[in-house]
């Protein structure tokens, strides 16, 4: 069972509301001897933190992290690491009015009826606050893996907002950290701010896409058939809040490829086999090949908006709604951080889990 | 941990490859005095079952099951039922000269990689073969939904086959088991086979979108945050071979949206809340609302293809390779089944995990 | 995997170290709406608190609890429960020996062997101190118990301390809450009580066995073949620190029985079968059959103790040791609550996960 | 959850029932590369096997393994590997009367309680005939040892039989595969052979207490706190069909010890560390300290005996009951083989476990 924990060797468990006095991460599994302290972590939950620019929510909290276990004296020892964040800006009377009334596109409704009981406290644990857990617990699996597999490295931008998509062409590793919006190509971070100026002004938000890459993958991670890498991805990035959608590689656009042009086509390079393409996304058969491996999520547009939207209440009533409190006028912003966080935490995790089973033999070409 | 387990209370655990002398499902967790006979299981195989029409391999597997364990005079027992399928065409001369030469697209150099062994023999493990011990599982759990969500359905059906989409204003239910693609749409599924037809000719081949839509559903069915209903659907889905892509209602869509747009708003109807449309795909927060829950997933064109490609030998040898044998030019048509099964079982694993938890408890409205 | 975690639907983790900041447990699983405060749980923690009287270490530990999530307006909501105790008398001047010399009967030695870094601080996560942190997940079990079993009630008490075993003839369930080693035999807690502080003036402790018994049990808890509910107890029981062997019912002594004797013979009562004797400990087949529940454990002597013992030293060099600080003469009775906590866990775990497989249905007898 | 299931990476689901077509068991992540055949696995099943002298069931079951995946040219894949042994000696009518009347001391009616239905059929699933499936699982973990650990051996034998203890100054390991009894003590094996028939012809029958041990461990094998290697193995061992205690080391008789007398001192050896005693029973806060592993469980008598015993119906009759049949007047005799293969399961489990998590590092001493 695994209401809320995920991953198979590497396990993190979160906890938490979004209102409560804290929130945090239980990770247990994690290698020892790896140094680990709270300066690690926190920049990773910084990139997360609201209220860094107009175009994310204006709660101010400070997301400090704490390590209340599982490392001793910079290093971790192999038992359960807790990471916990206090909630300090709850301002719970923003919220008091949902309460009673269901907000169109939360889960207001569906946690009221399928536990009879909700903590309606800023979306209590369906807050997007939850993912801040995610975030600290994927800085401990950055922090093994920077060990463990020592060239790796694991990056999130955005590839589309709204309907506006990257140039491909254009594309920037650099700029990726250069503006508010994680994107890699600097015209469409200038006419993104435009356009989402405007959204916001007018009482509305927007879904994106963001895609995160690992670069300098190692072959034989993911445990085919029911844990397979590409299966554990998509099931972390779409356990994240208002994500409808994972693809790998080529994803959906797969569908529209025939058989000669989707082939990645293999060489003999100088460390071994190269791939002319990826459009597999890295991952074959489950199991990684060595290639960059590339997923990409979508996020709907923030469901807490200005405009009145129909709407029940518990007693049956029907009512119109405004969203009142301070929300991203596109959660797909801060969303990047989190999906890398996840991709960390499965690569880690996968990297255990082979290491377990097969002792990390690889077998020879060549 | 789950190599090759999915689920949580129901759970399957498939185990074969595509040219040993057998493969099956291992069935835990099912509700004990479901009726179930090999006669309500073998249609759902028969289904999938390949040499159907031109568009499927010509491979003749009578795809039998066998029931060896867990049922007793016609119900389920409660114990684990297996399900046994041998094979029984197995023509391996066909496949000799993959285990030399990894095959473009396939597992081959993966399964390589990591394990330093693989069965070539057909694919071995990573067959798409596999995938019938799924719909044999899938029987189960439709068996036992039937008894404990008496209205649910679950319906699969291409909607696209390359580049060409249904027209969802010519959808009809009516139509999906009245032509060999299980398409919707009596339009598309003409044009559809002269396309395929040509693109078979050409040695070649394409990949499809599948969606499956469970009608009658029951609120309430999901554990956030990381066994979320789509969370658990997106991975069941991820899992089946040759899959690159899934989506939950607007899916990928939803990042053009704008937040006005995409709320599901709500009334009182006659039975309780209604929602004004359906972009979330009956699942907020994780758990399932009551409305039809709606996935789909792109497949990518079969990878075995007689038109040649580049590709390496284990001995590190740079060749070209046909890929002969029997195979279906869009695998899409045949992972209809194997999505409808998958999103059974999963249904069924979350209707008795909720019961464990709540007890079935619903919160009322109004 | 379950590193730091028990349970299959009623999931505990535990975390945190003897002398870091915290420890406590994340309770996953609990049904919503279950009435929980921290003063249902405080009285379990005071049970098991140091310090009480001159048989238990003096180390003087709040052990306040506080929940920091999953309850909301006094009620469970179905999410995770964190359960927080502050470490505050820590005093770990007392410890600086042991870093370097690896205490005999401890696993200093084997968690260096293993991990290669261990927190030397008290014992840091082999600290008997993790205990705390089951206790109080014990008192969330309780408290979902008392409203689905309302007639369940779970009581643990020692047979024995050292050579002296407790005289069935005088037992009385109402004696044990009134002598400092939960004995239910008056006579004998008189006699231990000389018997365990001449142990203690000689700088020596002694081993005990402890007993827990639930009554008031249903019928049904259980699942065969690898979730057996003496399975489960025998796991829950054999994790607590210095536990040696556990027993379901006659225990180690069945071997002396023959199957005349061992039977448990029935007979139809008013409210159906009842049996004429429980030498099964009310489980069969690893199903509990109605009958009271009944499993031992023995804990060995405390291994901290004041006379010296041969060891070495992480750098090689032979030693010998006294371990100073304040230890409990007999560590068996802080067990006593431990051992109530952990059955008390496992039962609302088997009974979540039968309500979820079978809907809680029972066969009818007569 | 884990209804068949046992182990964390080594995976193994049994299924089948005593007289349906077949029974086995799913191995699930088996290291790839090791020489498996049927021939691996048979000699530890035909150990086991019934009807081999008069103290065991005259059933006659081949018991023949067959490898229906996972195994490619004689070595292991990494993928699940099938065990499946067909009942080929049934007799069912042997058994028509227990389907209304429920045996004393069997699982039949806790079965009936819980399901609703239950396969009578020479007790259907909790029958001990489900521990040949363990014994074939167990053959695979040994096979993989012996890759993995070189030295490391496994045996049990019994070390109790009713009443008689062996006496371990005649303890004698080359005695153990000498008798039918698999007792280290010819003496013993004498005296319990008069014994036990005597018993058998009075139509009764007798507990017993098995050891087994482990030899040239390694150190660092245990997950603490919720998977120690003391916790596993005492689950493994309890779910074995009339197990009703579990004990490590000194066992419930650490109880009687004091702390002098129960610390394993430490040496310097000429490879390491040395313990001068081992009442821990090679392990230490759930972790393996490289010194024998031992553990030992009592086996109730066999409750199928031709004494009459009271019972009732189904329909709730009271009646008196002789369980006909072939049965073992001790099934503790062949729950040896039972126990060593629990034991290899679990040892290689937490092999693959431990070296998932650390990598095999062990820490330094000396």
């Amino acid at each position: 069972m695994s209401f809320n924990t995920f991953g198979h060797m590497f396990r993190v468990t979160t906890w938490g509301e979004s209102h409560g006095p804290a929130l945090g991460a239980t990770v247990d599994g994690c290698p020892p001897g790896v140094p680990l302290t709270e300066a690690d972590i926190q920049p990773w939950l910084d990139k997360r933190k609201p209220g860094q620019n107009k175009f994310t929510t204006q709660r101010q909290e400070a997301d400090h992290v704490r390590i209340l276990s599982g490392v001793y004296e910079g290093r971790t020892t192999g038992t359960p690491i807790q990471l916990m964040i206090e909630n300090t800006d709850q301002r719970s009377k923003d919220y008091g009015d949902i309460a009673q009334k269901f907000r169109p596109g939360h889960a207001d409704i569906s946690y009221h009826q399928k536990y009879g009981i909700r903590d309606p406290r800023g979306g209590g644990r369906s807050s997007a606050r939850e993912t801040a857990a995610r975030v600290a617990a994927g800085g401990v699996a950055r922090a093994a893996l920077a060990q463990l597999v020592p060239g790796l490295s694991v990056t999130g931008y955005m590839v589309q907002m709204g309907p506006h998509k990257i140039d491909r062409a254009r594309f920037d590793w650099d700029q990726i950290g250069e503006n508010p919006f994680w994107v890699p190509d600097a015209v469409a971070a200038n006419d993104w701010a435009v356009y989402l100026d405007d959204l916001r002004k007018a009482h509305n938000s927007v879904g994106a896409v963001i895609e995160v890459t690992a670069r300098g993958m190692v072959a034989g991670l993911g445990a085919p058939i029911y844990a397979k890498l590409d299966t554990d991805l998509a099931a972390a990035m779409m356990s994240i809040n208002a994500v409808k959608g994972v693809e790998i590689g080529e994803g959906m656009a797969a569908a529209n490829l025939t058989g000669v042009e989707n082939a990645d086509e293999i060489r003999m390079g100088a460390q071994g086999p190269e791939f002319l393409s990826n459009h597999a996304g890295g991952i074959l058969g489950g199991i990684s090949t060595g290639q960059d491996v590339m997923v990409r999520f979508s996020v709907k547009p923030t469901s807490s908006i200005l405009t009145p939207r129909q709407t029940v209440t518990v007693a049956g009533e029907e009512v119109d709604l405004i969203t009142k409190g301070r929300h991203d006028p596109c959660v797909g912003i801060r969303a990047v951080p989190v999906g890398e966080a996840m991709m960390a935490c499965v690569l880690l995790d996968h990297f255990l889990m082979d290491r377990g089973q097969t002792g990390g033999l690889r077998g020879v070409i060549g």
